[in-house]
């Protein structure tokens, strides 16, 4: 009876991948409407749950609840203290979350070209 | 009473907006597991109902079917003659949809450094 493949300590769970495309195992991590909404307030300087919650597109605190744990699991996002000193933990984005930013901006661009009445209102927050 | 707002033949349904962000507009029509597998196999040359049914993810007919319905009314899609001179039809990307390619290619690369095990597999078909 091995115990190799359970080590503790390890959360991650590789999601059931449909091909080795590595467009369809991308869009298994993050192709939903909010997850990279999520990337994008965490890109402008956004860190806490409330600040997520407090975007103009409203994501319900289930879903944001979720795709956190999801992303913390796949190493997109971790955990840091919260910048007020309290118990709470705040996120930030590791190096595999950052190089979603091409990612961003490609959708951006499409959307300030194509789809009528878009602009960019959010500013990076001063920390 | 005014009949401007419903022109006969005018088939597109605006999708309730959640912020004027372009990136949420975005992630509003193409933000889902299945619709950008659907624009990369019609980058990749293929057209036809079941051609997207045979890609290796196994897109269920129901889901293709309304993400088809959706492309078609945001003007990412059209539909064309089917190439077998059959009644039934097959489907190419706008301008617009074309235009979809940098977000593919920014998602691929993102896999591929990133995701374990991705390859991409899937070649241009000839016509």
């Amino acid at each position: 009876m091995s115990k190799t493949k359970r080590k503790s300590g390890a959360r991650r769970i590789e999601p059931a991948r449909r091909s080795p495309c590595p467009l369809a195992c991308s869009l298994d991590l993050v192709g939903d409407r909010w997850t990279l909404l999520i990337i994008r307030d965490l890109l402008l300087g956004r860190s806490r749950f409330r600040d997520f919650t407090a975007s103009p597109e409203g994501i319900p605190t289930n879903i944001l609840s979720d795709r956190l744990e999801r992303l913390l699991q796949q190493d997109i996002v971790e955990q840091i203290p919260a910048p007020d000193g309290s118990k709470r933990f705040a996120y930030r984005l590791t190096e595999k979350g950052h190089a979603l930013r091409s990612v961003l901006g490609a959708l951006r661009d499409w959307g300030l070209e194509w789809l009528k009445g878009t602009q960019v209102l959010l500013e990076p927050k001063r920390r």
